[in-house]
């Protein structure tokens, strides 16, 4: 038996997996939280300043990969053969010349400015206007043309302009830039020369405007233009980039110990996880992989033309490689899906915090019952009431950009709507408008796509919404009148990471044969109602209309004030 | 001492004050909720179907009348002169050839249609929209122009055909209809002679297109192309209308000793809630009255022109009498003023219904206890919270329609907005959206009286939300640029009524005499603060924007669904 370890760096936890290279059975598995994220430390919510601290990634990554190896049972470390990891991204982290995250030296400790820069974080606004504006006036090729042709607060130059513009110190001591998939296998190869790294193909593709027709990653000239020191930071990134079917290196001794594998484990080059996820979900051209968690990626692959490559407007990027190798991958998504939920869901609890505290002391345990239960029951019960109600012609209609819009034509100014509300509007039917809404937020996704030439037969829907809620997925088949298939595991994102770990050390010749031979099963299928289909037709140009209210004028509006 | 009775007839509930007629003090007072209407009976909320019995307003008014007596002490029950009803409007009932409503009788018991149909019903919309067109098309003159020019779904003849159409039993029974606040005194001074109702200038004039210029109520002709029955109807009403300062009768023998007063009473002719409670407040020119509970209303009186009278366009009326006898009383209003902070705190307040009742059965008076802290303290505790955010350019804002739009402009059809709302929009900030958009709904009402030629130099607000919410009436003051004025009284309604009490009854010459004496002291007077008047003037560009779009183009496309 040969085996692969899956490592998927999310938003608030890390999952390692163990599988079998052979079926893809998960034989051990072990999720952790970050600790010093979960006590909120370094980020800002109201300002959209969000950071990881190194640390949080190290002592996570060696905990859960030692507890998925425990969990899979005795003998079973002495047969792995790969390890990969996808992470959320873009997240980059300033480095010093040995590619050492500064947060990592003690005088930058407790300085977010030097801490990795999560991909929600949203304080590069103004910065990803000015990289727009130069790209589009510079008078050379536009860099953001393979990225959607608009670039986002959320990626690569944007949050190191940032930075370097909102800390001195950090500019001063930084020497490089890493995205977080290309620090973790440099972490577990051992690897402290810069000009070593194998930089991801996905990131560098997707986030940092490189791309084989330019030579690489935009010249110093471009560069130069919107921030001085872009141009040395870039000079130690070389020219190269690297899909993940590529070995990064084997484990450095020292990472060997830590983990309890052999020193002759194949590292994969990192990716994201949406492109890993992808894979694991089942990707292939015609069929979309929807990841459905806090927040939504619509992911597609399509063949290499033989002429020149059709470009997508407004989409976040088509990279060579950066979901299979060899193929054309296409990166779209929602800054918000399941996050709309949960925001609702606070909003429904408020009177818990501000009312609840009034009642006598007596009534401690009962408020502690109150909030467990709330916690526990309130999206279950709103998905419930919101499945029994019939179709209404004056039912409210949401507007899904509760944080910002990322595809299609991403802007993060954009923010959410509510309308069609009267006095009978009760929190099952927001409900049910917020879960629409984010359902013609995917539509407009496909019709883009659509719109530019691929085809999208169905969906393969993965991530934390996908098998716990049959209310959203079932809306989700409606709304975009397409078949949705749910693969029965919810492992598939750090499952991708195990099929490229597969490929890298040479358990199959492909990533698709790695997919061919560990794709988990189909659970559910969600097949569109053909008369809902047609209702949400009308709904959908309601939506299309706030959309465009929201955007043209009211956000014109709000900029003024 | 003279002594009068002012009856304040609500939605929920009946008032009644016993008043001293000298310096207006409040001897006694005394409210009841109508019995069958708490029990919903008769009413459809999500059709907007609203009906009241009129069993409850004879109970409830023999119980409140006996029961403001008995506070005031003994001795005052003799010392009565007068009294007078106000009540909602436009409120009627279809009645029998003695003016008696047809659910008096046995087979209309429990048939809605038989009932009155409350201010608040919406039912008509399709037939005021019919009298609309008609108005406009029939080739004579335009009975909506003293009506704002927009026939609501709210008034008096929409509903008289919408019951016609919708019952043929009752349509075969009915003889007459009555407003309520005709029906009132009728009852009082056991009228049962329909030609010798005399029905209110106030009722006739804003809700039945009445008007001198017309020779009184629209020719057979015209009601006859809305309904073939309307004309047969009318011709049960006479020709002349009547200001509340006229005497409609005498208590009747039944009456006076149901209430334990002298046969001798005056009864006043009756006028609407809003009409009298804006002379009870104080009304004067350019001294606008505010009535802000449940809904909104916007009272203003001017003096009579010389020549022909400027018309304002989009409110609810203007009428020679219908407020003070010789001036002309404006009337404007919202259609939800605090119902949309109690629509908001229902919302807050889901959880309790949906998830706690999954609490162990043990956990009951828990829940008993946590639905009371809620229900007392939810509204205040938002309002606290309210009061401390800070003055955002990003907070959300909001379309206040959530019960259609009455002024300016009726329609009915219009629903309510919520705009710029992203993750971090917490309920403080949607109340406080919801209060601004309340007060900006305000400010339209204001802008339009102004744009046609009335001046408004200040306004004095009454009502439940006027003294119980200093951050609504702050609100106010900022977004409308004005001083508000709050009067020291819960009572300005009800003592209105006394005014006109007291002037039937003789003992003053006219209703401004009854003012000057009876109009209770300001308590509280609310002044604008300049820097966010200025601040308002930008987020209402925003609410009037946000109101252009749910009007052009959202509700056309609702229509077409």
């Amino acid at each position: 038996m040969a085996c692969v370890i899956g490592l998927d760096f999310g938003t608030d936890t890390v999952r390692a997996i163990v599988a079998d290279a052979d079926g893809g059975a998960i034989l051990g598995t072990a999720v952790r939280p970050y600790p010093r994220w979960a006590q909120g430390r370094s980020c800002d919510p109201a300002r959209h300043r969000f950071r990881h601290h190194p640390l949080d990634y190290l002592e996570t990554m060696e905990a859960t990969v030692v507890e998925a190896l425990a969990a899979a049972g005795p003998g079973v470390a002495a047969q792995v053969r790969g390890i990969a990891a996808d992470t959320t991204g873009s997240t980059p982290v300033f480095t010093d010349a040995r590619g050492v995250p500064l947060s990592l030296s003690a005088p930058f400790a407790e300085d977010p400015d030097a801490m990795f820069v999560l991909w929600k974080d949203h304080t590069a606004i103004a910065e990803a206007e000015r990289i727009n504006q130069a790209a589009r006036s510079w008078g050379g090729a536009d860099f953001t043309r393979y990225e959607g042709g608009i670039y986002s607060a959320e990626w690569f130059w944007a949050k190191a302009i940032h930075v370097l513009e909102a800390s001195p110190a950090v500019a001063g001591a930084a020497v490089s830039l890493l995205e977080l998939c290309d620090w973790i296998p440099a972490v577990l190869t051992g690897t402290d020369d810069l000009g070593r790294v194998k930089r991801s193909r996905c990131a560098a593709g997707h986030k940092a405007m490189w791309h084989a027709e330019f030579g690489g990653y935009p010249p110093d000239e471009f560069l130069g233009r919107l921030h001085p020191r872009l141009p040395a930071l870039r000079a130690t990134f070389g020219r190269e980039t690297f899909t993940s079917d590529v070995p990064f290196g084997t484990l450095s001794a020292e990472w060997a110990k830590r983990l309890g594998l052999s020193r002759q484990v194949v590292v994969a080059v990192g990716a994201f996880d949406a492109h890993m996820g992808a894979v694991g979900g089942g990707v292939a051209p015609g069929r979309m992989v929807k990841i459905v968690g806090t927040s939504g990626l619509d992911m597609l692959v399509g063949p290499k033309p033989a002429g020149p490559e059709r470009l997508v407007a407004g989409i976040c990027g088509q990279v060579d490689g950066s979901i299979i190798p060899g193929m054309i991958g296409y990166e779209a998504g929602q800054s918000a899906f399941g996050d709309v939920f949960a925001w609702f869901a606070r909003l429904l609890a408020w009177p818990l915090e501000a009312v609840l505290p009034g009642l006598d002391a007596a009534d401690g345990p009962t408020r502690a019952a109150v909030a467990g239960a709330v916690a526990e029951r309130l999206l279950p019960a709103l998905e419930q009431a919101a499945t029994r109600l019939p179709p209404e012609a004056h039912a409210p209609l949401a507007l899904d950009w509760l944080n910002g819009r990322r595809t299609p034509d991403a802007d993060q100014r954009l923010e959410g709507a509510l309308a069609g509300l009267n006095l009978g509007t009760d929190a099952p039917r927001i409900f049910r408008a917020l879960v629409e809404a984010a359902a013609f937020g995917s539509r407009a996704i496909v019709e883009r796509y659509r719109a530019q030439g691929l085809a999208i037969e169905g969906t393969i829907a993965i991530g934390g919404v996908a098998r716990k809620s049959p209310f959203v997925m079932q809306t989700l088949a409606d709304v975009t009148d397409m078949e949705i298939s749910v693969p029965a595991s919810d492992q598939a994102v750090a499952l991708g990471a195990g099929m490229f770990a597969a490929t890298a050390a040479g358990l199959y010749p492909r990533v698709e044969a790695a997919q061919r031979a560990m794709v988990p099963p189909t659970e559910t299928v969600y097949r569109p109602d053909p008369g809902r289909a047609r209702w949400y037709d009308g709904q959908y140009a309601k939506y299309r209309a706030l959309g465009g209210f929201v955007e043209g004028t009211f956000t014109k509006l709000e900029d003024r004030s």
